[in-house]
């Protein structure tokens, strides 16, 4: 099997990225630069018609949707324990949590920073507001979640859910009211961000903010 | 095992209920009139604190999320083959489809019905038009997605996505531009509503329109 993964520094790749660093498998990275407007180029446009990362490369097929790719590598790659078995009872939990963060969080992040690229510039302003109420009102669901002290957010099992929820409560770093005041998400996303894996992958994307060092 | 599903005529617990039914499992259900308030009652509110269908109990635990209780009926029933098993090489494919679905089409669809609800009133109007841009949006990759004359999203194969994109297509029935004119997306919504377990679940939800009969 090879892995070929299509990133931008910081961007939705971040924690698929970090995923195959945890995995500790072999891949091969190639970097966009969005301010360049690498993502709208000839080359990448093949890849992905999207125009988005991350593209995940795969046995010479290309995938996307950091949630899928996410879900799919913990399938691939069991030994590794970042998702519960089919037959374990907090499956359900994950996927449900996954599901969450997909169609409720990451929706409103891209709203917050591409309202203006997706809709009418007119409209920005409209869609940011709602974007910044579903935004909070997911950090105070998962701090809640947090609350009864568990160190993860399915329990004791560090799981793909935790990759996507910290690289989301990354990009609220610079909003109103980031991720980490709120209670239970501060100690936790230290607790996410002292992995050599997070760490080893800021290193490679030349992530400087945002880190416990 | 034991289901109970609680459920509102043609809501986001549509999908999920067609599934139990082309599953041929013994579940229960519980309805609930979202005109007058159910969701909001006291009793449901314990079920699910979002007031949001589809809950769906499970050997007494109560899960949500419509995407996430699709891929996890498939995983708890293999023998229907309704997903792709983890070893098959549509698995990953599966896996994007019901993720985009899941983060770009449910959302979009959540703005045009719930914008006035989610936010504020004022800003209803700014982020229906972004919806309804991105509900087109995706009509257009699905129906080019149909192109190549595959009977199912993923092929030949029929999925939970179809279920889940089924159920979507519906809700557009009313909207300036409903799926079904795209040029492969009729055909396919016609041969999804003649499936039987599609006209069981629209008769035990009393749903009389968007029918072929």
């Amino acid at each position: 099997m090879s892995y070929v993964l299509y990133y931008a520094p910081g961007a939705a790749s971040l924690a698929v990225h970090w995923m195959l660093v945890e995995l500790g498998v072999a891949f091969r990275t190639e970097r966009l630069d969005l301010a360049a407007g690498d993502q709208r180029s000839q080359g990448f446009l093949q890849i992905n018609p999207s125009g988005r990362v991350p593209a995940l490369v795969i046995d010479g097929r290309v995938y996307t949707e950091s949630a899928a790719l996410l879900m799919l590598l913990a399938e691939r790659h069991p030994e590794a324990g970042l998702a519960p078995a089919i037959d374990d009872s907090r499956r359900a939990a994950w996927l449900e949590l996954t599901v969450y963060l997909a169609n409720t969080l990451s929706p409103a992040m891209r709203d917050w920073f591409y309202a203006d690229q997706d809709g009418e510039p007119a409209d920005a302003a409209a869609i940011r507001r709602l974007a910044q109420r579903r935004i909070e009102g997911a950090w105070g669901r998962l701090s809640t979640l947090l609350g009864d002290g568990r160190p993860y957010l399915l329990g004791d099992l560090m799981t793909t859910a935790d990759l996507l929820a910290t690289m989301l409560m990354r990009w609220s770093r610079n909003m109103p009211r980031p991720a980490t005041p709120w209670r239970h998400i501060g100690p936790y996303v230290v607790r996410m961000r002292a992995r050599t894996a997070f760490q080893d992958v800021c290193d490679r994307e030349g992530l400087t903010d945002w880190r416990n060092d």
